[in-house]
């Protein structure tokens, strides 16, 4: 590809080999197959852009994992950690420590209704594994329910709980997890002419799987607020609101997993902000630190809380609360605030993304689908519009999934790095993404979905 | 107590004021009945020492949670930490990065054998979770061994793993996990006379163990080197090695817990070159960072790296191989090899808290037993040194551990912060602490167990 061909100079050269040898010799990677993949070398990386050893710049509309809401390296939080690490990197959970009071309180300022504790893990599996800990301690109850089309993390009931691919290959632990379907209007489990009667049948089937399963063995619903790694999955006006009425009515503690959507994805705060709906635990992660430094977390009801006012809470963690994390956490949220990157997220999306990605839709036949909202978006990719085949089959490898590997490199070559998923692009650019670069990635993709169109039956 | 009485001024006053009213409000802590914690407020750190916002100094014997290794706040690392965020905080995992390579070729030349792999988490218990996963996948079995007293994590399968009573209220995902019975001398399962004897019989014991499982469904046995939260548990000679011979025997996976005892904690890099046994996965965290960054991560043989060569593994997270925590662990790695911290460690056992310790033994008729290495120790506390009945029941609560509450706040009072768990004192200072510290800390432990004393039947 041209876009590698650039000529480094002897000592660029020379580090990149020493890279990349200990990367091969010594990183193992996640799910991968440690031999058939062979990673880029990131040298540095700033906004909206990465780059290589060769000088290659990427334009980033995957924010990393989906988590570089502020983009790379700004300033200002970077200054902050770089402060707080001169004052103070750790101390041990138990204690009470000025950014840790800080980002407490900034996180629960934002929660929705009284989510006004705050117990903070490393990342996003641990707030789940403990969300859940919590609910079934709350109510007594064994049973979680999660959705098939979703992701939860990668420890034990995490990975359980996750309703992809990624399952797989982990299928000890799965005690207690009971997986339903949630509504997806363009791939309708429901057979679904219209969005409302999506809403209303999922509903019904959720009720139903309730039923059967025995509302009094049920602890928890999880689910994504909007699917993210799913496929960018915003749920019909009115689920979100219906799962509610079903976990009131029944007793049922909701959770709503806002780690990746959290933190000014979806141009809100918290992404049930678009609904008015009020969960009792919210996990969340990635975008609270803009992914600098790793730090997640759950935050939690007045009724859970006071479950655990005078009884102990059997979990905890070493890194609970970092210091370094919690002052990131702190520059992070303050930063977004000043600069009104919220804001900027939701304007972007109705303005330039939502427009920009419906034009391209209209251009290019391979594009069965666009939805989102904020700087969170997805491409379905199909065979054929109106079967609605994808490019490629579900968990396709190798050259089944050649389709959707050959559209990626075209967007790699014309300097943008994809999120692809599936048959999917998900378009995932830092919440606070210049015009012009979102005008630029619009261009590259346009060239790329070219090759995509180019695979339809 | 005296040590709280100083006066502050009035700026310090509402600092502490907001720390403790945002915590109280907003923070949920781990392991905690919520409501009766009171959280002492830490204004700053440095060396061996923490502080708190009247000025009241402390020693820390507890390492934090066992992690300071380097102390708090080493100037050299929180250098490199500056620089490392000036220059680039994250990228997403799939990448090869300069301080990732670097990181785990400085970890893969101090683990032994072929432990030439790294697979970085965000912490200990992911470790853990990742490590099972491996061995399950590994050998296609599905039972792991694990030992009652010890501790690996609050994740659902590190939690089931762990056997003391932070399992309590964690039942769920048990499958899988079975419980044997490791040596302890002093407080023998097996009535031996002698630490010959015990490891003879303890070796027996958890071959019958796995025979009456059925060695064709064990995929590992996890084993902390030493065990830490459990009692600074050191394995007879030749224990290791046995349990190493028989996982040999019934092609079972090794896994070492060394979260809390590599980098150094033990007088040595990883606490297994005490006996030179190489087990199959090493699990590590804590120190490698000395917690500055959270960081952690599993220690793969060839063996076990070759069945995810073509073969996707599936586990991952956001944060593998973070690139700011992965800088923390170059510069802690280097500090410590640069400055002798490890043979520090080393030295000051042998030299100093060993002797130190035995000495105080001798004093007090409440310490049963004096055992460790490196800067890794324990006292039993006993109302009774021919019974060895502990000064406190087992996972005592209240009035009912009375006795340590009061030997705690009589260490805090003379400023020293220590680390109680169950009947005991652990003593985990910095392995870089200086001599003079260890003297002042032997000073005050020495009052402090005159209270111990006092509670003697």
């Amino acid at each position: 590809m041209d876009n590698y061909a650039r000529d480094m100079n002897a000592e660029a050269a020379d580090a990149l080999a020493a890279v990349k040898d200990a990367d091969r010799k010594h990183v193992f990677h996640s799910w991968s197959a440690q031999e058939l993949i062979d990673p880029l070398a990131v040298a540095g990386a700033e906004g909206s852009y990465f780059w290589d050893y060769q000088g290659n710049r990427f334009l980033d509309f995957s924010s990393a994992l989906v988590f570089t809401n502020i983009g790379y390296q700004h300033p200002k939080v970077t200054a902050a950690i770089q402060e707080q690490a001169a004052r103070l990197c750790t101390v041990a959970p138990g204690f009470a420590v000025d950014v840790r009071s800080e980002a407490a309180r900034l996180i629960a300022e934002r929660t929705p209704g009284d989510l006004d504790k705050i117990f903070f893990t490393n990342a996003g599996a641990e707030a789940v594994e403990n969300a859940v800990r919590m609910a079934r301690l709350h109510t007594g109850r064994p049973k979680v329910l999660s959705a098939y089309r979703s992701y939860h993390g990668a420890t034990s009931t995490a990975i359980n709980l996750t309703g992809d691919a990624r399952r797989f290959g982990n299928d000890s632990a799965t005690a207690g997890v009971v997986h339903f379907w949630g509504p997806f209007t363009y791939r309708s489990p429901f057979y679904a002419a219209t969005e409302a009667e999506e809403c209303e049948r999922a509903l019904r089937h959720l009720e139903d799987t309730i039923v059967f399963e025995g509302p009094q063995s049920i602890a928890a619903i999880i689910l994504e607020t909007v699917g993210g790694a799913p496929g960018v999955l915003v749920h019909p006006d009115g689920y979100l609101a219906g799962v509610r009425e079903l976990c009131d009515r029944f007793g049922i503690v909701f959770i709503l997993d806002e780690i990746m959507v959290g933190f000014g994805r979806t141009g809100k705060w918290f992404a049930s902000e678009h609904w008015g709906v009020t969960p009792d635990l919210i996990c969340f992660a990635k975008g609270v630190t803009s992914g600098y430094v790793p730090l997640g977390g759950v935050a939690i009801s007045a009724a859970i809380a006071e479950t655990f006012a005078r009884r102990p809470y059997p979990g905890g963690l070493t890194y609970s609360g970092h210091v370094l994390a919690c002052g990131a956490a702190v520059a992070t949220i303050n930063v977004m605030e000043e600069e009104g990157i919220v804001e900027q997220s939701a304007r972007t999306g109705a303005e330039l993304l939502g427009p920009g990605l419906r034009a391209l839709a209209e251009k290019h036949p391979s594009v069965g689908e666009v939805r989102g909202l904020g700087t969170f978006w997805a491409l379905e990719l199909v065979r054929d519009p109106r079967t609605r085949e994808p490019l490629v089959p579900y968990n396709a490898a190798g050259a089944d999934n050649a389709p959707m590997a050959e559209f990626g490199a075209a967007c790699k070559k014309g300097g943008l790095w994809p999120l692809t998923a599936g048959n999917r692009i998900h378009v995932a650019p830092p919440c606070n993404i210049a015009p012009q670069d979102v005008a630029k990635g619009l261009a590259i993709l346009d060239e790329a979905l070219s090759v995509a169109d180019a695979h339809m039956a």
